[in-house]
């Protein structure tokens, strides 16, 4: 087969090599990506809809145009089953066109709060207005809140300004309006819902949470990947491209996303984007500048400076999101360059700032970020533990979905592997790939180094040793899925990355890796790890099991409760305040300690004295 | 002469009839409309500029699109001698293609102030950051002003945010930022000048005034139409389109119109509309409302409620307004309806605040508004005069322009005229036609309730009778200028409802107009009439002269004061909210006032009581 043309499926991150001309719908069956369909890809059934990120495919024909809307043609929807591959192509496989949805990080642990919004709901009724009594429409309100609640000096935000009039004449003068401290933001009738939205902006992928902000309760959670993929996977590759082009399409892209998503979290009766009266949003650090369209040339070039690294409250229309036009964008604050915000509200979730005990918090991604909570002080470093926990830079690596090796168990030639959802294995995601590494090492199959010693398992290609853990027949693409000592040899950077950073916080702090009280791992890889094979690899540190919480999407998490909470958004300003950023790459003895921490030796990883 | 087709000359208020195909360099030269050119209507010397505001003319062909830049094609330029008129037409001879320009208010009288701007500019010399100071742009910032000038919780604008990290690099860490309260709203390099903008948003006109913010120098100062006129010439019409269609085609016009303004006035070296970090602006409430987009079907129904009337701060990109996009436009507070800012500038610029004396001020227009400071008090009034002295409803009306008639005299059979610039007469402006009418009356050749008895000047047409006062021999354009019945009756209903409106605020202050010391007129119009042609048609009361002073464009002085001077900006808001405003049809004996004010009888047009 003329394998000429790579097809990137996300947000799955599979990545398929195939035949220029070949039909998507058929790549995707062939190698169980679990794309839907009823029709068995016959253009019929519309329920193989991807939409194409970037690349050439074949034009689209009237079947398409019939099965489609104005809508989602315009935004690049096609079905797989009548589209064929021209080149390279990046496709994105929306959660409804997807047979098992990827584990998209929604939910995650947090304490409860006591709602108590920034923004305030106030229910108005108004005289009405006569030749004997015609103030405007402005000072009519104002002298209202004045009179009826006290308030002074009340600014009305121009787009309300524009729509009040009509919203009082058409409803008896009587309206809910939204007050964000002394400002006026929205005004709608009383019997509208007053909404607000959370966010979580990660990387690869955006957690939304829709919410009443009268009640706090969560109305709607949805998940997308984030559009900016197309610019390229990583932090490092979309601030290249803002570089060489400029940052308006990256930021434009990221706010269509939203705002798709917005749209989506409303399609609920008496639910619309006009009603969000304030949007809390978190992120790190490259994503927040890149959404709010702040410059980012300075953000990877030492000394990693960012433009802006406070709290900040943003028109949500100066930057194009679709929500009542008057709202705010909170920012939460960023602690530096390579440490965001929603490491911040992570921190926030985990209730780091109210822990007596000595603790670590840890966000493992491309860029892990970690902080240590000791003595009342609270330290944070950032480290570059690289895509490998993505499935990406991994021979058959892939994210959490369908049929992705989660579990690996080695006795001896046994071989035991464990899918998502029980499907025929098609790759490894983050967990999966850790599992196999560290049974490898339990094992005695690598060595210190991670290099393979012989096996059964073991063989040498071309591109030299690899272990099989599915056969060809055993896999559900029909092709051997094997780790290599490549693959080995990038958990090595990762894992010795990380163990640096906590190592160098620790150092730092004088504390001693077995003082640590509680380490809590937040995330969407740092959910499903086997923190046992974490810690048999070095990665982390051979604490007692009972130590670790896995807390899940806790940015999410610490976002939400920022919206509802204007006590626990002043606790995350006084966090990102407090916290004492460490330049890894400053610290003296940063060589030496990386070096050791890149060796499979977990007895000799950690730094013992207190 | 096959006379179908109606050439609307602006901002001259010239109206031409002429025929189907006619050339409108022609046209204009025939009728004595000193448009420029120096090769004849050759096409050759592009002098004579117009742009088509609305109307069909001939395609324009390869000669044209030579002279004009694309810009000027683009907003409708076109040469008066390449183009034919094909149906009715508003065309505007831009200032510099006018062989003597209209009279543009643009100075006016007003007291001296201290330099005291809202804005406050800040040159800021920041450490450049390393690996041990990797603070943010914004923390470095609001740090270094907390530490080297006392301020606290400083914000920065988020346009201002994404320009300020190439700023600072590209100078070496130094900037001019400027401050709207703890706001930075500029960041610019620390040479460059600090401007503001200052305009008067007239119904027909617009004038603007450029200042160095940090001196209060006035750098340049420029007038123009408003080009709005394109949808109405008065506020009624105008608010008839906005609520036929939408206000936003109005909205765009008078911003697109002010950002050609700030275009031309920013022409000279080291000026940019970039650099204007505040504007400051009066109107009145229609073009106050219109230029915000804000709804004004509400402003021409009883009770005539203004969505807004307080002052108000808009960020300039809002509005779409191409100077600073972080600055705010501070539109100064109206009092009702049809009493606006402008009224409120005019009143400061006065000093009617601190005047001891009974005072009146009033501003002469389509709409009339009469404010009476008296007893520590401030009563307002708005009066519709209608438009007849601006020439509109005239036969022969003319805006101020070259050929004008702006002085008659009438001694037994002969009519002495003046004219402006001296040219031959081509039409009557406001200050001509007062006159007129005050000298008709002299004479005895109108009795009070405004017919013309016979004279030999006065002859009978089939629309009615009327006065003749150049005959085609004497005047410019070949065609006999007269004073009609119809003029004469409009004349009276204007001042007819400006001395209603003067009577009833004297009354409910219990005031004789014989007690008023102070008679402030303002605007336009009022600078260039004869008090005493005023007086003896019971326009004015008949106080001695000396107490009159008409102080030219006032409302434009208010803004510039407004903008160098927060006190000054704070007394406006003062003025504004001290105001009682009264609705004159609701005063219980109006149509009596009216009717008695209608009759050109001075002596029993005045309350007497006090």
């Amino acid at each position: 087969m003329d394998s000429n043309c790579r097809i990137d499926f996300q947000p799955l991150g599979r990545r398929i090599h195939t035949q220029n001309g070949a039909n998507i719908f058929q790549v995707a069956r062939d190698d169980r990506v679990g794309l839907a369909s009823t029709c068995g890809g016959k253009g019929t059934c519309g329920k193989c809809k991807v939409r194409i990120v970037s690349g050439e495919v074949s034009p689209s024909d009237e079947r398409e145009k019939r099965a489609l809307s104005v809508e989602e043609i315009a935004q690049g929807y096609r079905l797989a089953c009548l589209t064929k591959v021209y080149g390279d192509l990046k496709v994105e496989i929306p959660i409804e066109s997807l047979v098992v949805a990827q584990r998209v990080q929604l939910s995650g642990e947090g304490k409860g709060t006591v709602v108590d919004p920034a923004i305030r709901a106030i229910t108005v009724s108004l005289s009405r207005p006569s030749r004997e009594d015609s103030r405007s429409d402005q000072v009519r309100l104002t002298e209202y809140l004045a009179e009826n609640h006290g308030l002074a000096d009340i600014h009305i935000d121009l787009y309300v300004q524009r729509r009040l009039s009509v919203i009082l004449r058409q409803n008896e003068w009587r309206a809910k309006i939204a007050l964000h401290g002394s400002e006026v933001v929205t005004a709608a009738r009383a019997e509208d819902r007053l909404l607000g939205l959370a966010a979580d902006l990660g990387t690869t992928s955006i957690a939304a949470y829709l919410t009443d902000l009268q009640t706090g309760e969560i109305l709607a959670t949805k998940g997308m990947m984030n559009p900016q993929i197309a610019y390229g996977e990583d932090v490092i590759s979309r601030i290249a491209y803002a570089m060489d082009h400029d940052g308006e399409a990256l930021q434009k892209t990221v706010v269509d996303g939203l705002n798709r998503l917005i749209g989506e979290l409303c399609s609920a009766p008496g639910l619309s984007p006009d009603g969000i009266a304030e949007v809390v949003l978190v992120g790190n650090t490259a994503m927040h500048h890149l959404f709010l369209g702040l410059p980012v040339r300075q953000l990877i070039l030492a000394p990693y400076v960012p433009a802006a690294s406070d709290a900040l409250y943003t028109k949500a229309r100066d930057i194009g999101m679709a929500v009542s036009p008057g709202a705010y964008v909170h920012t939460m604050p960023n602690i530096a360059g390579f440490v965001g915000a929603d490491h911040v509200a992570m921190l926030l979730a985990a209730g780091l700032k109210d822990t007596n005990a000595t603790t670590i918090g840890i966000d493992i991604g491309t860029n892990t970020e970690i902080t240590l909570s000791a003595n009342g002080q609270l330290s944070s470093c950032s480290c570059a533990s690289g895509p490998a926990f993505e499935g990406a830079h991994i021979k058959n690596g892939m994210r959490a979905a369908a049929g992705a090796i989660e579990k690996v168990r080695i006795d001896g030639d046994l071989v035991t592997l464990q899918t998502i959802n029980d499907q025929p294995p098609v790759g490894l995601c983050g967990s999966g790939i850790l599992d196999a590494v560290a049974q490898l090492l339990g094992a005695g199959i690598i060595d210190a180094m991670g290099k393979l010693k012989s096996h059964p398992c073991v063989r040498q290609t071309e591109a030299g040793k690899e272990f099989v853990l599915a056969t060809r027949e055993a896999s559900g693409t029909g092709k051997d899925i094997t780790l290599t000592e490549k693959d080995i040899s990038e958990i090595q950077l990762a894992k010795g990355a990380i163990a640096s950073g906590i190592n160098i916080l620790l150092s730092k702090a004088n504390i001693a890796w077995h003082e640590v009280g509680q380490f809590i791992i937040a995330g969407a890889f740092g959910t499903y790890i086997d923190v046992t094979s974490a810690i048999s690899i070095g990665m982390l540190p051979p604490l007692p099991l009972q130590r670790f919480s896995q807390v899940g999407n806790a940015a999410g998490v610490g976002a939400k409760l920022g919206l509802i909470s204007k006590t626990q958004r002043q606790m995350a300003v006084d966090i990102a305040r407090r916290v004492n950023y460490v330049e890894l790459t400053s610290y003296p003895g940063y060589p030496k300690v990386y070096a050791n921490a890149l060796r499979f030796a977990p007895a000799t990883n950690w730094r013992e004295n207190g």
